[in-house]
C-alpha cells in the first residue's frame, strides 16, 4: 500500500444557510467545494471529497461523514486543526481519523438519521429562522405519528420525492417519529438511504394532512399512488439536518 | 386625554448580528431605526420609539420593551401583526398593550435582566456562532462564581465599563450567577440599570480571571481602582442578550 492509498473520514457539522447544498458545482457556494478547496491547501495535491449523505441548498448536517484519499503523513488531529483554520465558521471539522483503505461513505453507510426541527410557538422567535420552520397552530402530534407509523418499512416513494434518474425509488425506513422538547417539535426519521426531497417531502406532505385531519389511511394510498402530484410541498430547508450517519 | 397620548407598549425580540444596535443612527442599520419606519408606516405619522435598555451592536434581546405615542386606534394584537408583517426577520414583536400615558420603558425599569451565552464545547459548533461565544476549555463555575458575589450590591463600576458622559458610574447589581445546561454555559446578571459595555467588559475580566486562577479579592480591587484600564477586555458581542426588563 502507498501513502497516497491513505483514506482520511471526517464528521463534520455545517451551517448549510448560505450554501447550494453539499454537492460541488461550477459557479454556486457548496460545502464540498469549499471543502475540497481547503482541504488541497493542507494536503498540496488534488482532493475528491466523497460524503455520506447530499445535503439539499439550505439544508444544514450536525454529523454528516466524508473521506478522501491523501499521500499526506498528517494525523487525524492536525487534519481537524489545519482545516479548522481554514474553514469558514458554517463549516466545522468535528473529528478526523484514518479508516481502512476501501472505505467509501456513501456506499457503507447502512442508516442516515435526519431531523426536521420545527420552532411551535405563538410567535416567530428570530433566533431561529435559519434553522427551523415556524408553526404557530397546536400540532397534534399523535395523529402526526400515526403517519409516521405507515412509513416505517420498505416503500416505493416515488409520490415522496423529487426523482433524479434513480432506478429504484424503494427506501426501508426503520423509524419516523415526532416528539415535542419545550417550544421544539422534532421530526425525527431514519432510513438506509433517501430520494430527492424526501425527508422534506414527508414533513411538508404530513404538516398539510394533520391541519386537514386526514386518517392516517391517506398514507397508504399516496405511497400506493406513486406520483409527485398526489403529496404535500416538499418543505422549507432551514429545519432540515443530516443528524447522524451509522456504519 | 386627546388620541395622541396614547401610550404603546411593545415587547421585543431580535437576532442583533447584521445590526449596529439599538439607537437609531444616520448610516446604520439599527433596531430602532427599522422598527420606527415599519412603525410610520402603520400609524402614518412620526414615532419615536423609546426603550428600556440601548442594547450595543451585535447584541440580542429577547424581552427588550419599547413605547411610542401614537393617534391611532388600533388595538394592540392588530398592531403586532401589522408591525410583524413589515418588519424583517431579525425583529419580531411579541407582545404589543396598551400603557398608562406616562409609562417610559426607560425610566420606569427597575431591574433589567441580561443572559450571556457561552458555547462550551470541545468543537466550534457552527449553528451558535452568532449567538453564543466559544470556549473550549472546562471551566470552573465554582471560582467563576465567586468573582459574580463580589458584584452583589451597589457599585462604582468605573473599572468595568465605557463610559460615555455618565454622571454616576454606581450601579446596582440584584443578582450574578453562572449556571451549565447541556454544552451551554449561562452568564446571568440583573442589575437596575447598566453602564455601556459593563456585562460585557464583567464577563470578559472574569473570563480571564479563571483562566489565570486570579484570588476571588481581586474583583473588589478592581472595582475600587476606578480605572478602565485594569479590568479584562469587553467580551464578544453575539454572546449577549437582554432577557428580561422588570417595572
Amino acid at each position: 500500500m502507498n501513502s497516497a492509498a491513505r483514506n482520511m473520514a471526517l464528521e463534520v457539522a455545517y451551517d448549510g444557510t448560505r450554501y447550494s447544498g453539499w454537492q460541488i458545482q461550477k459557479n454556486a457556494a457548496t460545502i464540498q467545494g469549499v471543502m475540497e478547496k481547503k482541504l488541497q491547501k493542507v494536503v498540496k495535491h488534488p482532493v475528491r471529497l466523497r460524503a455520506a449523505g447530499r445535503t439539499d441548498a439550505g439544508v444544514h448536517a450536525v454529523g454528516q461523514v466524508a473521506s478522501f484519499h491523501t499521500a499526506s503523513s498528517m494525523g487525524p488531529e492536525q487534519f481537524k486543526l489545519a482545516l479548522n483554520s481554514l474553514l469558514p465558521w458554517e463549516i466545522r471539522v468535528m473529528n478526523v481519523w484514518e479508516a481502512s483503505p476501501g472505505f467509501h461513505p456513501r456506499y457503507h453507510v447502512y442508516r442516515r438519521w435526519y431531523r426536521y426541527l420545527i420552532s411551535n410557538t405563538p410567535e416567530m422567535v428570530p433566533f431561529f429562522v435559519n434553522y427551523a420552520l415556524w408553526i404557530k397552530r397546536g400540532l397534534d402530534l399523535n395523529l402526526l405519528n400515526e403517519y409516521c407509523k405507515k412509513l416505517i418499512g420498505s416503500h416505493d416513494f416515488t409520490s415522496f420525492c423529487t426523482l433524479a434518474g434513480e432506478q429504484n425509488p424503494v427506501r426501508r425506513i426503520f423509524e419516523c417519529r415526532v416528539s415535542r422538547k419545550g417550544g421544539f417539535v422534532f421530526f425525527d426519521v431514519v432510513g438506509d438511504s433517501f430520494l430527492r426531497k424526501m425527508v422534506r417531502t414527508i414533513v411538508g406532505t404530513f404538516l398539510e394532512f394533520e391541519n386537514a385531519k386526514h386518517d392516517p389511511s391517506r398514507v397508504g394510498e399516496i405511497l400506493n399512488l406513486k406520483d409527485r402530484t398526489r403529496a404535500g410541498q416538499s418543505i422549507y430547508p432551514g429545519g432540515l439536518y443530516l443528524l447522524k450517519v451509522f456504519f
